[in-house]
């Protein structure tokens, strides 16, 4: 049977990132051709719903992107629900019935994914649920995807992992980071590999590298997950990692997944911890918005759920460096913030001058707002011999129908569908982020809040990120703080 | 007194090129501040025009570019016309009596250009009369521009040469080659050296270089020209050749002009020169339009004054190189002819691939139709993995107000006002280029005619260019022929 001959059974069907981003990307997928017709879906949550009210949901959730009426139909038609209580063997048992049912009705063959769409207590009642009731295929893959965050420091983390792999081993288990869906991330081993880049790729050429991942939204109605996690465990173990990873790793070019993910893996390793709290100090900005009356946004510690007097950091940025001889002093300057000015989400690569008199040049790679790579160089103004300026060209992805570019989860899902395990995160990977961010935490103990700096929500940031850079002699390429 | 304060002479007024390209020239010089408002243009040629008509010609030739009427009407009371006879001897000595005058009427201080646009014959005949009737200052500058061709080979080259310098010193003369007007050609020298290119600018980074100066036009009006000159001579000898040294010279970046045209006078002549027959055949492509009946466009031997058993390329290709270390074993495809299906001048650096499994980088620099710079590099298309593709990075110049480029005898003028001689060829540049075309011609002059490729009016050119590039497993990046 082929990998795309498979029952996805998703585990939180009525919640919000299953309407928005899964349900669209399945049938993105499907009308591909990248999921075959031997397929089904089955959807399972508390509340008591009809496959009728379900293809219901699931067709407005992907109402925008139907070409096709009598397709779609077809698609819908693959869709079921089964109320569920995951702390209810029989509940499991019923599930196990439905999905021997659909096998033989769709010709499938065996292969299941289990989605794991809920709060990260519940995965392991769940995975040992789908083992000991008989969920798991003896004639076919069985694969979990499960989603951040992948517990709140090493220690839970730890344990989460070690009631995993009881019912699934790690080369079953596909942990997404959605920045690994981006198209620009994706390919960047490729950019970096195949091009002239290649040639620079290390201390030698590159002078500096940024990334600032900014939002402009606040927490909304997350108050309370947001008062454990802050910026730091909401962006930058996960998703600022896994961009660095992407960035420096060796040999990126066309290895094998598992080589592919211990690169990235001894990367995330690599990252130097600060000596000292002066040290610390000295390369960590952490920041909290405030109110911004003029415009009427509550500051943080008046949003729903959080403690008035929280030191909850919704701003961070830093100077971090890796420990490797190849990559040797060179600075990384990362920052990520809710209720910033604007959101974007840019990737400098700053190469060294050519010489001391002129401008370096640099890479910037732009995810967001605009999808494109601009390399900025040095050019005569034009005019009589006036001068240089830097100027970029530019490589701009088009959004038509000639070039489709995959959504985020419609690649990853696509991905553990053919078992491509390089778009997922390694159990390794997140363990050294949460040593890294576990440091953090233990000077942040020390400092008790002293070191909180108050931004105004829709200001550019707190000044004290500008610092991180000019102590370098270099700027944010971006906007400054 | 400041260079910009000048009387200009120009001998040809009431010529087409004068029309066209040199009186908006001065205009925009004047409006940009280039020119003070101490100057005056003389106008001179074998009509008998009154400075009323000539200020009315060059109103027409600018009227385009006025902004505001009175500063055009002050522009135009600059301007003079005497009628000229460059044989009369008395005619010089009215010219000089009009210099002394309106030197003195403008406060000008003895500036002095002399502007050659007539019949290269005439040359020597000017300068004598120039120094002989007293017209030359002896308190400012002494400067002459003339233009292509110089020479027909290198014989009659050096003949003008001598001729040339017993009135004028060798750094008097500023011989025009309108391609280094052009703002990407003027400006390549700082592309390549403030930027990462300046690491990869030789062979060990660099496969080959390809050049194309593609006209779709015919000879027009040119017959009796065009066939003692060909191609080569017309194009060739001159603007490819100093197309060539701009890409490849040494040290580039900021030097003096002496050093500047040293470098390039170096890199002429170093072009290798073929050792056999057999080695020129294999390399150098000559080709002909024929008549393309379907569009009623005649072939070369049909155009007037053209011999109908002409055997005069309108089309020319080779593979050369540089008997240079740094550019050893790197094939220079240059290509240039008349009546090919597209006008477009372009200049491909043809990276070596980073590898066997990808396709090359490249730079792609348009000067026709477009002006940009675009780095082609490998990317992944869109989709699952689906491999990679070669799309641009772009940087395209805007014609508007913000950004205005200097037309080519603009920036030349200018240059000339500023003794730029780095803007123009050195006697030397011209005297290696034509010992390199004249080996050409003695290798021809054994064919007989034997090897003209000839080729429909409007098609992409002869075949035979295409195995130049096949030689050296690559293509024409442009359009194959």
């Amino acid at each position: 049977m082929k990998d795309n001959q498979l029952i996805l059974t998703l585990f939180g069907a009525t919640g919000d990132l299953a309407a928005r981003k899964l349900y669209p990307a399945i049938y993105r997928l499907y009308k591909a051709g990248n999921i075959s017709d031997h397929f089904a879906v089955i959807g399972t949550a508390r509340r008591d719903w009809s496959h009728e009210y379900f293809r219901d949901v699931v067709y407005y959730s992907i109402k925008d992107e139907i070409t096709q009426a009598h397709e779609a139909d077809e698609f819908l038609s693959h869709f079921y629900y089964q109320a569920h209580d995951v702390n209810d063997a029989d509940h499991y048992q019923s599930l196990a019935t439905l999905m021997t049912h659909l096998d033989n009705q769709y010709q499938i063959g065996g292969n299941r994914i289990f989605y794991i769409s809920l709060n990260p207590v519940l995965f392991p009642v769940i995975t040992h649920n789908l083992r000991n009731q008989g969920l798991l295929t003896d004639n076919g893959y069985n694969r979990l995807i499960i989603e951040k965050p992948f517990g709140f420091d090493e220690a839970s983390a730890i344990e989460l992992q070690i009631q995993l792999t009881k019912d699934f081993n790690e080369n079953q288990i596909f942990r997404i980071d959605h920045y690994l869906g981006k198209e620009l991330l994706s390919s960047f081993r490729k950019f970096r590999c195949e091009n002239l880049w290649a040639h620079f790729w290390s201390k030698d050429y590159i002078d500096n590298i940024q990334i600032s991942l900014a939002e402009d939204l606040g927490i909304g109605q997350r108050g309370a997950y947001y008062e454990r996690s802050g910026v730091t465990k909401d962006m930058i173990q996960n998703h600022m990692m896994q961009i660095i990873a992407l960035l420096v790793m060796e040999q990126p070019c066309n290895p094998s997944a598992e080589a592919f993910r211990q690169e990235k893996i001894d990367m995330i390793k690599s990252l130097k911890k600060y000596q000292t709290l002066d040290e610390f100090k000295k390369h960590v900005v952490r920041g909290q918005y405030k109110a911004n009356r003029a415009k009427s946004i509550p500051g943080y510690r008046g949003e729903d759920a959080v403690d008035p007097e929280s030191l909850t950091e919704t701003f961070f940025a830093a100077h971090i460096e890796l420990d490797l001889p190849q990559w040797e002093g060179v600075p990384f300057f990362i920052r990520s913030g809710k209720r910033l000015e604007r959101k974007y989400t840019t990737i400098h690569i700053v190469f060294k001058a050519v010489d001391e008199h002129y401008a370096p040049n640099y890479l910037k790679i732009e995810l967001d707002p605009q999808m494109r790579i601009q390399y900025y160089f040095n050019q005569e103004k034009p005019g009589y011999n006036t001068g240089s300026k830097v100027v970029p060209m530019t490589f701009q992805y088009r959004s038509d129908l000639e070039t489709r570019i995959p959504h985020d989860y419609e690649r990853l899902i696509n991905g553990c569908i053919n078992n491509r395990l390089d778009d997922f995160v390694h159990w390794y990977e997140s363990k050294y982020a949460w040593q890294f961010i576990d440091h953090l935490y233990d000077y942040w103990d020390q400092l008790n809040g002293e070191d909180l700096a108050f931004y105004e929500a829709l200001s550019p940031g707190p000044e004290a990120a500008n610092e991180l850079t000019k102590a370098h002699g270099t700027r944010w390429y971006d906007y400054q703080c």
